[in-house]
This record gives structure tokens, C-alpha cells and sequence, in this order.
């Protein structure tokens, strides 16, 4: 494969001085928590407050974006254990990174059983002061992935026209993963992406939301007819796989239209979730948000124009589609999604991405892909 | 890299034969109908029944094997859409076959909206007929996958020292996919894994149950340090999963040892379904069932030896232990694995495979693994 487009990727250097900035944000930190110590005062740490309340969404900018609210703790008798397990985590963080290591939640709950006191006592606490410290140096520009903290979660799938190039900053060594030739299988993305770069002369990445599809499309070569890559969401994306997409449509400069299901869920949490980010995560959101995404489908006009088969909408579809209607800044921003929820509402129906299979398992191949993919500048924003 | 084990995979010849097969099978269960019919007589067809009661375990055969007792339908005013849906299912089997194409359950499901009466109501409907189906035709040795109807879950992920080829049999191509050339990533299993051959110098496969873990026995390269191929389960493994591990440990002739949390979940769910099948598809167990598997941990001793941070034992675990006990063929027949679930009911606790950070996030690497594999021998079954 000959590339057209190609993305360097961080040096090695590059690498050392995100790393060096991180340390030292750390450091600096810890540093205003140990003078104020030794000028006799009462040690705080103030962190943005995580909810829904302080999140701001500007269409502009394209993301849920974290609002200026912050919560205080002093060290008190009463955070005094809180205040230390912050601390430990920040250093555990520090040590992370100085070995070019990572650990996952569950490791760095582990970890701490050996702080006597500090300990935390359940992985709940251990997320809040994580999540903490992910929304603190977020200020910054760091995200959790450059304190080396990994999701425990799967990565998806890819396949398609793309090579992925994995350094091994210790050795020097570069692999060079050539995602079309993996027969009927796929590349399964890692935990942590920000090492790698990519080569690619595709059009477009197509973000898919089930397994089914994806082999299906992937069996069957679609990425070699449309020049594009593939890529297996398996539901909502993983924190790991938005950020793969993310930096992929950044670098190599690629829209990236999404088809999943045509429901309350699909749309809203699977599709908004890619596009702009979570409500709950809005302190990380401008690391994984994916403002080059548009809605292929499956459309609720899709349902009309190709006399789709269809489930009622159920009871949660219903309440999740006037949640979003009411309260989803993202669909408050755009007046045809709200149409189009509304239009769902007044249908009453849902559609399977897969229910294209009623015209022959392949006409998603043959009509429906092609047909939509000719008329992009309509898709959904 | 040089392979010591390498397995042919079936060639376009033996792949025809087994689809000549399939074929002849289904024609020959509907040309029984179709007899019976111009007869003028009732035509009937009988399914083994699905259900734990109808479930053997013989430790020498080493999977659930379903028993002999069947239920007949025979086509009457009521079983009419039954029996109708049943050929269809059965056709577009055969479709599938000769088209060397494949369907999910869901695409089966939606296909059918096209036979009017016939159609589907609900997707549990269409289930009970695929598994009807595949129960019946598993007498003659052919798989769910033989009848291409696949899996709608995604893969796991592998890594290590393994080359897997994944022919293309219309274009004769060969895709060669080294294992070792992943970097942090890994490959992805397709859905259908029958086509496969292996190359291979591992001792051993390494079956993981977190994500996370997989990611730093990846990243850390332990595949390198201990020759094996590393494989990621995520929870319960996929039918995919399983059959791909089978057939790399039989036809390279390796061990599988398992690397799961201790709680009755990880032992009873994953690695009992892993070895010996599920209780409720037993009618396939003898094409997913992985008897070269071996359980490395982490045992309940290991808590005891390891002194490894736990939680109590939740209520679900204990009832689930406890059923383990009573009613499982499996764990009735090994009593070192009654003794192992009974010491965890006492010991009243549980334990997952990343609490071996509290002495380290590496320590899983440099001391448990070699401590392990060490005395692979003593290994529970």
C-alpha cells in the first residue's frame, strides 16, 4: 500500500517533554502542598467539580467542555486520609511515568493495599480520587492516559486501509501493522494509543456499532471498495477507541461518519458520546471527542425510505429520546437532531443496523452503504 | 521467527468436502419432509433436547455431552409456522453454505421478515429455531459455524509468538499474520475461525481474563520471556475464542493454562465453560470444549501463599459456589476441585488477578508466573 497521507507521531523527544511536563505538574503540586506544611498552614488542593451542572457545550469548539465550578479540600482530621490517598495516587502517577509503566483503576486500588491507613477501602473511592486528579491536571492538558492510568476495558477492531506504526521507545524499534492484511480478522487497538502514528489513502473512517457489521463488512472487503477503514465500536466506543479515531481523523486528516442502530441509544449514547463526549466525563472530553464525526445512519428516515422492519420503542427508548430533547446541550445545539428524535417519537418504532438484512444479508454492501455514502453533505451532523 | 509446530488448516479441497457435507445433510432432512408430504402422511423431525437434564459429563471424552432423549415435531395446525420457519432456517443454511457467505443470528432473524407467515415474530423465536437447527445437525458433526451462522459478539485478542494463516479461498491469497508484530496492540479472532492454520514455537497458551492484564503481559512482552501466546479472554470467552484456542491446542499440541480472578465466577464460569463447555449448549460443547486446558490461577491457596488483598465473598458467589458443587458434572468429578471451591467457601473471601499489584504492578511478571509455571504439574485440572 502507498500512502497519500501520513502522520508523524510523537518523537521520542516529544515523548520526553510531554512526560517532563507531566512530572513536573506533579511535582508542583505536591511542592504547594508541602510549603504550605512548612509554613505551619493548613495544605488544600482545589479540583473542578465533576457533573452535569458545571459542563458548558459551544458548538464552535465542539465538545462538552468542563466549567469553572471547583471543590476544595483542606486537610482536616476529616480528608486527612482522602488528602493522603491523592497524594500517593499523584505519586504512584509520578513513578508511572519515570518507568514509562501504566497501571489500570484496579491496579492502583491494589497498590495502595500496602499504605497501612491510606489505603482505600473500596475501588469506588479509589475511582473518586483518580477521577480527581484526572479532572485537576485535565486543566493542564494532560489527560489520564498521559498520568498513565489505562482503562481496563477491550479495545476495538480495525481493518482497512491503514498502517499503524508502534514504537518501542526502548528499543528504537518501529512496528509497522498493515491493517488490510488480516484476512477475516482484525487489529485489536490498544490500551494506550498516544505512541503511534499512522500511513493511509483512505476516504473515510466508518465507525460501526456492532460485531455482526463489522465482519460483515470486513469479510466481504467493503474497506477496499469504498477506500476506507473499519472500525469496530461493539457499543458505546471505549475511552481507548475514541481516542484511536480522534487522533487518526486529526492527523490523517479523515471524516468519520458512524452507522449504528437507529434508537434513542444509538444515537445518543453511542453516536453523541463519539461526536462530543460523555456528561459524567466532561473534564476529559477534549482528549476523546470526535468533532469530525457525522451520522451515516441508520437514520429514522432510513426507516421510511427503505421500509425498514422495526421493534416499538420501549419505555427507557422513550425517556432516554425526551432526555436528550430536554436536557442533551448536543441536541439543543442542533435543531434537524432534535427533528429527527422528534420524528422517532412520533414513529414509535426503532431499527436494528442490521435490519437491512430483510433485502438480502448483502444489500448493505451493494445499496444501502453505497447510496448513502454518495450524499455524505447530508448526513446528520 | 522460526516455527517449531506448524498445522496444515484445511485445504479448498477438504473445506468443499465438509461443506458437500453440510449440504447433503440439510437436503437430506428435507427430503424426508418433502417424502413424507407426497405420501400424503404427517412429516415429522426430531431435535435432541436442549436442557442440563439431557447433559452427560464423561471424564474421558472431557466435555458436556448431550444426551439422547428427543422431542419430534410433527406438522400439525399448531406447529405449522414452527416447522415452516424450521426449513426456511434450514435453507438459508444452504444458501449460506454455497455462497461461502454467513449470517448472525440477527441477520437470520430479519431475513426471515420476508416470508410473510413464515416471518419471525421475535428474535427469540428465530434463537430457539437456530438452535433447534444446530442441535440437530450437530449428530452429524457439524458445528454453528459449519452452517455459517455466527456470532454477533466480537473476538478476543491475541499476541505472541504465533503466525496465524487466514486464506482467501476465491483468490487463492494467503494473509500471514505474525503475532509478534502487534506492538501494544494485538490481533483481533474473526468469527469464524475453521479456515485458520497456525504456526507456532510457543510451549504454551496463555488464557487471560481482564483486559487490563492482558495489556501489560503485552506490553511487558512476557510472551517473549516465557515462549507462549497470550490470549485475551474478557470475562467469559466467545464461542470464537474458544474454538480458536481449541484448534491452536490441537493442532500445535499445546497446553492452556488459564489466568483467571478466584471467585466461583471466574472458576465456574470462565474456566469451566472454557474446558468442558456450558450446561445449556452442550449440543456443541465437543466443538468449543478446550480439554488441554489447565487452571494456573488464581487459586485459593494463592490467597493464602501470596497473601493477596480480598473482598468477602458475596452472596451470589456463594450460591454459585454451592450449585458448582451440587449439580455441576464437572466439579463432582474432580475432587480436587471440590476441595479448592470448598476451601473458598470457608476462607469466605475472593480475590482478582490484578491484586498481585500490591507487591508490585510487575510482580505478576517477574514473581507469580515463573513461581507458576514453574510447577505447571500441580496445576488444578
Amino acid at each position: 500500500m502507498t500512502a497519500k497521507s501520513k502522520s508523524e507521531g510523537p518523537s521520542r523527544k516529544d515523548k520526553d517533554r510531554l512526560d517532563r511536563k507531566t512530572i513536573d505538574a506533579i511535582q508542583d503540586a505536591a511542592r504547594k502542598v508541602h510549603g504550605k506544611i512548612e509554613k505551619g498552614q493548613k495544605p488544600e488542593m482545589s479540583f473542578p467539580v465533576r457533573s452535569l451542572q458545571n459542563v458548558h457545550f459551544d458548538k464552535a469548539k465542539g465538545y462538552f467542555e468542563i466549567g469553572r465550578s471547583k471543590k476544595s479540600r483542606t486537610l482536616t482530621v476529616s480528608t486527612v486520609r482522602t488528602f493522603a490517598q491523592t497524594l500517593k495516587m499523584m505519586s504512584l502517577s509520578k513513578d508511572l511515568v519515570e518507568t514509562n509503566d501504566f497501571a489500570t483503576k484496579r491496579d492502583a486500588y491494589y497498590q495502595s493495599k500496602n499504605c497501612a491507613e491510606a489505603g482505600f477501602h473500596d475501588q469506588a473511592e479509589s475511582d473518586t480520587v483518580m477521577d480527581d486528579i484526572e479532572a485537576l491536571f485535565s486543566i493542564e492538558g494532560l489527560s489520564r492516559e498521559q498520568l498513565r492510568f489505562i482503562p481496563d476495558e477491550h479495545g476495538g477492531a480495525v481493518a482497512g486501509e491503514l498502517i499503524v506504526n508502534d514504537p518501542d521507545y526502548a528499543t528504537g524499534a518501529v512496528h509497522r501493522i498493515d491493517c488490510t492484511q488480516f484476512g477475516s480478522g482484525a487489529y485489536s487497538i490498544p490500551s494506550l494509543v498516544e505512541h503511534l502514528s499512522f500511513e493511509t489513502n483512505a476516504k473515510f473512517v466508518l465507525a460501526i456499532e456492532t460485531g455482526g457489521m463489522f465482519q460483515r463488512l470486513q469479510s466481504h472487503r467493503f474497506w477496499e471498495k469504498a477506500d476506507c477503514i473499519l472500525v469496530s465500536m461493539a457499543g458505546v466506543p471505549t475511552r481507548a477507541t475514541r481516542r484511536f479515531v480522534r487522533k487518526l481523523a486529526d492527523e490523517c486528516r479523515l471524516p468519520v461518519y458512524a452507522f449504528v442502530d437507529c434508537d434513542p441509544y444509538g444515537i445518543s449514547n453511542i453516536y453523541r458520546t463519539l461526536k462530543v463526549g460523555s456528561g459524567n466525563a466532561a473534564h476529559v472530553s477534549r482528549f476523546f471527542y470526535v468533532p469530525q464525526a457525522r451520522f451515516l445512519g441508520v437514520t429514522p428516515q432510513d426507516i421510511v425510505d427503505y421500509k425498514l422492519p422495526t421493534h416499538p420503542l420501549k419505555e427507557i427508548d422513550v425517556k432516554r429520546a425526551k432526555d436528550a430533547l430536554k436536557n442533551d446541550p448536543f441536541f439543543k445545539t442542533y435543531p434537524v437532531w432534535a427533528k429527527a428524535l422528534e420524528q422517532q417519537l412520533r414513529m414509535g418504532v426503532r431499527a436494528e443496523q442490521q435490519a437491512l438484512a430483510k433485502w438480502g444479508l448483502n444489500y448493505v454492501i451493494e445499496e444501502y452503504l453505497p447510496e448513502k455514502l454518495a450524499k455524505a453533505d447530508r448526513f446528520l451532523p
